[in-house]
């Protein structure tokens, strides 16, 4: 646990939350502030951050959480789709610093549209270029 | 593999794309029209959707995959930090209905941000009314 996390704190009990689900590892609760009505967070108990400090095991046992969080979305809430999100770091949205998985209901009448323009690459071998860094880091 | 799905085809090696990873179960390409560029989007190859249909062993090998090309856009691209989206049906944004998970880096100086309103449920009781049927059809 981490002192200053908001998220250990609620995992914790020390801070209030609408619980979802709750099993040794995982936690599920109501996001406040939700983009739609049933905004639920998804994270493991323990801390850690970003995504890529997560055990693999235990990011498998979340994603395995968020996947019946979506399901009980759709039945539950008759829910027309979901999204799901995850952001690491300030620069991608996120504010608190404790690896949490977003699941959003969609409703066809509901209030939200994602910005998310389509941009381009100057070249296809610039395109190539970024392929072949993540390529290269994905194997060191 | 369905014959009329974009990405099957392109897991197929039927469309062409510029691939960063692959392995028995899962193809990890790039985007055409990138959030930013070195935006990766990350696919089981065998043909599910949305993800609540996706066998929970292959979405955690594909999840376990993500975590591997943020790990590589942040330290291969020098991205100051990395969103991981997936969306589930029209409404929520999703354009191919084959499961995928986008990985975007994110860098200080890119061009985008998300639009993400934190709303309101109208009372405390109504977002314990949403959490209950949540709860209620996970347990279904």
């Amino acid at each position: 646990m981490s002192d200053d996390c908001v998220f250990c704190k609620i995992a914790a009990g020390m801070i209030p939350s609408v619980k979802v689900h709750e099993d040794e590892h995982v936690l599920v609760f109501m996001d406040i502030g939700p983009v739609t009505k049933g905004h639920s967070l998804v994270i493991p108990k323990a801390h850690h951050d970003p995504i890529i400090n997560v055990p693999v095991s235990l990011l498998q046992k979340v994603i395995a959480v968020v996947q019946q969080v979506a399901r009980a979305q759709l039945d539950g809430l008759g829910a027309d789709g979901v999204n799901v999100t995850q952001a690491n770091g300030e620069i991608a949205g996120q504010v608190i610093p404790h690896v949490h998985f977003h699941v959003i209901p969609r409703f066809k009448d509901d209030p939200h549209s994602w910005t998310c323009p389509q941009r381009k690459y100057d070249s296809d071998e610039e395109m190539g270029q970024y392929a072949a860094r993540i390529k290269n880091a994905m194997k060191g």
